[in-house]
């Protein structure tokens, strides 16, 4: 089979492997599309070497067919359609509280243990969530970053007739911004990539630009005074820390959806004042994949236009760079079956 | 009547005033005792003339009894014992989203208008709160900040059997663990000045000094590994908002009690890794004032120990000068019946 391998240095390598069995309580799946996520990007500049065993396979975000099944998997049988949830939580420890997704132990699947960039997964068979007959493998490729923004908007409580602002329209802020309306909310997305601007539009969302216009009038318009109800911080930057605390109104949840390396200032002031929510969100849970895979299987959301590249696994090397090089691409999928 | 004024430039006036009807909704109050607040004595400093119209009768943490009604008032008696909840939310607008407590056109009694550091005191009928007639009137001037505790851990959502780190042992920090503990929480202090970790001590608390110790090493040892369920930061320091992120445990609550000024540097990494909250908490609601009363008139916890001086209000002066000479001191009360 196929695989590809992340080797250090900005360098991926492909290569011919066997094709291994599943161990017990292990299936083996024909991988189809794998997504390619910001941390594969961290992972591919070098900034998690320290995480990543080299030579690696890496890739979480996928979808495939499960190909064998090895002892004492009674669940599934070869040929059903699945995604894999990345989280290996068998470490779980009482003072995890029952918070297993983000567990102290836990291990990440295709960051900490190979991924799934090659033609052949074994995974643990807890990780899987099943698929209908009819899922498109393409689409079910996004279930893992929707479920990162499922996730997101089920934390805030955000209800119909509320309004969110979603600070950043990458990938994760496109998703946020579709179940932050596929509950009835008024969603306003702001970004300051002219191109992801375009596609906001494009798919439907009140899209502006934080540097065009000013983002809190703008706001305050759109709420008759209210302001938002829910902020979701999916940028990842200084100008958005410091605009979330005045777009919240009285009682507003913030969602801490990016990951900031180091200390920022936040005005802890407003929190007070307003008495605002800061909420940190981190993956998925069990949950998160069930409401995304039924997002996905209704497909009545526009994911198809979040696909932006399908690319053979041989060309990851290109793809990497590409991305590089180009910040207005969505998702891109790696096509394993080529 | 005795009176006392601010006067701006750290001065209080004491002088003799007219005892005038009050308005139609108001009531007339014989003022009995009225705590010093750290808002009070920040007055003092001059930190807030823009807000305060000088000269000014300051004072809202208040005992008394009702000495005259005006028109229109029917709920409220001559001779009853009465707090005040000096929140003037008269000005609420649906932007406020019912959160009248904090709502945008708040104005404070005692800060922005007239308060109670003089022997008769007309306020609207509104903000009272009726006493039992058994209820010490020197405790009662307590239930104002103690109404701040209560809101603090209500909007915690600490329960019986958890675990609540203290930041700061100060006033307000002494009335969150009181409350705090009272719901049947482990209650751990974490304070610097030695005087006041004594104190805390003397009160039943466990209380240490994040110099003496390691302070994360010691809540991790107290909770089997699983550290705060619940950190109040009610310190006001940059090493609290440190050691808020690390204190708490995984999907832990960090209440901001404390104001801060300007923008502080805060790990939000931690807030992503473990999905802590940051939930802001500004004064009491309504509900809060009904359980400080009766934790008041139950009187089972060391309210009277809080007490560390009792003053007359031609005493003003000095009072506050003291304040400043001694951080070591608790709750200091004007007595407004001398
Ligand atoms: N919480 C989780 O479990 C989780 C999971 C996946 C990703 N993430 C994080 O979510 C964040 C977003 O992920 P992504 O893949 O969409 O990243 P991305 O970098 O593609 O998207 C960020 C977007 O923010 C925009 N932006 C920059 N400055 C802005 C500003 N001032 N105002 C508004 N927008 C601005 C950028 O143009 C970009 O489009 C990252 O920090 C990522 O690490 C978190
Ligand atoms: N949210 C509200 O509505 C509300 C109401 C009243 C007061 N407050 C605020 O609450 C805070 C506390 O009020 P207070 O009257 O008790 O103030 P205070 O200054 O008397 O108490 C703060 C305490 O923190 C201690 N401290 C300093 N550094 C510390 C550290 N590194 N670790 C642990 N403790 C440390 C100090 O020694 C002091 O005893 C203030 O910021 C005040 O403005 C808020
Ligand atoms: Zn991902
Ligand atoms: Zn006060």
């Amino acid at each position: 089979m196929r695989a590809t391998q992340y080797e250090g240095n900005k360098t991926f390598s492909v290569l011919e492997k066997e094709i291994t069995e599943p161990q017990p309580s292990e299936v083996r799946i024909k991988v189809a599309y794998v997504g390619v996520c910001g941390t594969d990007v961290h992972i591919y500049h070098g900034m998690m070497d320290k995480r990543v065993s080299m030579p690696e396979t890496i890739g979480h975000e996928m979808s495939g067919v499960i190909d064998a099944v090895g002892a004492g998997v009674t669940d599934f049988s070869v040929g059903e359609k699945v995604v894999v949830r990345p989280l290996d939580d068998r470490k779980v420890k009482a003072s995890d509280k029952g918070f297993n997704h983000i567990c102290e132990e836990l291990k990440f699947i295709g960051i900490d243990s190979p991924g799934a960039m090659q033609q052949y997964w074994n995974v643990p068979a807890f990780t899987l969530h099943k698929l209908k007959e009819t899922t498109d493998l393409k689409l079910a490729a996004l279930i893992e970053p929707l479920s990162v923004a499922a996730h997101d908007v089920r934390l805030s409580g955000l209800v119909e007739g509320e309004t969110a602002v979603v600070l950043g329209g990458g990938p994760i802020g496109l998703l946020v911004a579709m179940v932050a309306k596929e509950t009835g909310a008024q969603v306003i997305i702001s970004e300051v990539n002219p191109k992801r601007i375009a596609k906001a539009k494009e798919l439907g969302f009140d899209a502006v630009s934080p540097i065009d216009i000013d983002l809190i009038a703008y706001v305050k318009e759109k709420t008759d005074g209210r302001l938002a109800d829910v902020v979701f911080e999916v940028a990842g930057v200084q100008p958005a820390l410091d605009v979330m605390t005045e777009l919240a109104g009285i009682r507003g949840r913030i969602v801490m959806v990016a990951i900031h390396g180091e200390k920022k200032p936040v005005d802890l002031f407003k929190f007070f004042w307003k008495e605002l929510k800061l909420i940190g969100a981190r993956v998925y849970e069990k949950e998160d994949y069930e409401k995304s895979i039924q997002l996905i299987t209704a497909n009545e959301l526009p994911f198809e236009e979040m696909i932006t590249d399908v690319q053979p696994l041989s060309n990851i090397q290109q793809v990497f760079e590409n991305i590089d090089n180009n910040p207005d691409g969505l998702k891109v999928l790696m096509d394993c079956q080529l």
